[in-house]
């Protein structure tokens, strides 16, 4: 905003002046995550991106927010990996019906965080964004001191995408037959971060504790629990035609997320063990005594990505994707439930 | 999501039955607010809109948020407003660059929200779209019952909308001489509420004080406060391609805003007292004893959407505006500040 500092507003707790300071910082991150079909910068009302070129478009959004993987990492000042999170959660979230990511915005919102401090979040937006591909076409930074705590802050963004008409995906295909295929995760991407950091005490727990070497995790607990969240794209995009459905293995699971994208007359039967899993998982399973039916509800146990294919292209398309593995397959679908993990 | 209730994630804090149960009825509040290009219905993880019909399409897309406008909001009840006000803040944003608004995802975090609570909220926003033909493609509601307090949200949004390639507006052929038109505001819209919250003591005001009759206002001051932020895009649809520049009055002020659409070559002059100011300004001036300038800066004090248009257009496309008037003109850039707000 363009919006000199005015001496009543900045005593009301918002200080135009620093934001106005970052708005060429911003400027520098956005250009550092461009597309060709960018048109103009960001700070304008409104970001353009010029879609004239593609054909028969049809566009695919979502919107997500990290959730409370944030307060982990603001305990522990690791600020730029959040940004991450987002953006590659969104990437697959979109993924899922086929679509190229395009553009992304981000929204910040917090009380007392630092110039510094935004430009490390925002950062790590941007740096994601560039990763895979897509524009920071704009976002939006809020300063509410009335309702977040000082330090406190929230992050959440928008992505779109694009897939040409008629090849969208989303699991009608799949047949019972089909393989499924699963991609590893590499912790707890953004979902079950308020049940971890519950058993965990990770509220309470002294960031020492957080940061000292773990052998039994391969790093640190803090490293276990901000890794950031995978992004499926760039790996799965060769072989996007031949995938009938795909579940993003978010809030809800296994069982959860793989039944989002079944037909009516299927089911799926998956083998636990047949993918590996972090042991950050087995830390966070014996420290809240909790049952593997909900731990599989709540977190992803390892398994990131669930792909359908036709069984004659599974070892095709795991020869693919790199550490993907046949994890189980479609079946009729009876009068159980939707989504079995047979226990190894 | 499709997650089942867990124990232990419930006692932490997040009840997933719940907002399971809100699924159905999120999906008839997207089902309210869609249009024909939407493919498949809200629930998956992303949504689809079907933009292969348009022809050379240039996206506009923003992202903003409510603000601290939310705090008056829930401290008198009044949930279902804040959702219009930040669907039209965005239709304002990306009609700037003479968009067609095509859809919108919502983003709500918070803790402690009840299930009618959180409908009411998204109802506003569903409402509002359907009111501007936006759809509702998808959003996300998260519970952080770690980041915000009790009863505390967060409601920001995404649209995206299109312009045929060539069509954009974007004040670049603004020049000396074109006409300043006002289009009006009802309140404070979405900006300046962190200010006009501590000079009349929101925050401790009893909720009588605020709903009481108020001649001076023609109502309480919380409908002037609440007064939902006006959504120009019909109104103005119709006289589009005579519109050189937009500027949506927002965080910034006047002079900020106007600013931000003038080439370097141009300076902008306005009239005050050419486009009338809600009471509810004054009443924040006096009780703040705030300088007019600063006003200008924090609040649209009246004027909602500037317009620039050649001068022989101006008395036409007044006459197509209901409640517009001429409120200034554009002059040469000289050593002076961009924008001047002449007082009467």
């Amino acid at each position: 905003m363009a919006e000199p500092a005015t001496p009543r507003y900045t005593a009301a707790g918002v200080d135009i002046a620093a934001n106005d300071r970052l708005i060429p910082r911003y400027r520098a991150l956005a250009r550092s995550a461009g597309r060709p079909e960018v048109l103009g910068g960001v700070g304008a009302f409104s970001g353009l991106f010029d879609l004239s070129a593609f054909e028969e478009p049809v566009l695919v959004a979502s919107t997500d927010g990290v959730g409370t993987k944030l307060l982990v990492a603001r305990r522990l000042g690791r600020l730029d990996g959040v940004g991450c999170d987002i953006v590659n959660h969104c990437i697959n979230d979109i993924l899922t019906a086929g679509a190229r990511p395009l553009f992304f915005l981000d929204y910040l919102a917090g009380a007392g965080l630092g110039e510094d401090e935004k430009v490390a979040i925002v950062g790590g937006v941007a740096a994601a964004c560039a990763d895979g591909g897509v524009a920071l076409l704009g976002g939006e930074t809020a300063d509410m001191p009335g309702l977040y705590r000082d330090g406190d802050f929230d992050l959440a963004g928008t992505i779109v995408g694009v897939v040409r008409k008629g090849e969208e995906i989303d699991g009608g295909a799949i047949r019972p037959g089909d393989a499924l295929i699963g991609l590893p995760s590499n912790g707890l991407h953004t979902n079950g971060y308020t049940l971890a950091r519950a058993v965990l005490r990770l509220d309470e727990a002294e960031p020492e504790r957080l940061l000292a070497p773990d052998a039994g995790l391969g790093g640190s607990l803090a490293d276990a629990l901000l890794a950031p969240h995978t992004a499926y794209w760039p790996a799965l995009q060769p072989v996007l035609s031949r995938c009938k459905g795909i579940a993003h293995i978010t809030g809800g699971g296994i069982p959860g997320n793989v039944a989002r994208i079944l037909p009516d007359a299927c089911a799926a039967r998956l083998r636990r063990g047949a993918w590996p899993e972090p042991p950050i998982f087995e830390r966070i399973r014996a420290a809240g005594e909790i049952g593997d039916e909900e731990m599989m509800r709540v977190f992803n146990c390892g398994l990131g990505l669930a792909v359908a294919v036709e069984a004659s292209d599974a070892a095709g398309v795991v020869a693919a994707l790199p550490g993907a593995a046949v994890v189980g397959e479609v079946t009729p679908r009876d009068d159980g439930p939707a989504v079995i993990v047979e226990s190894e």
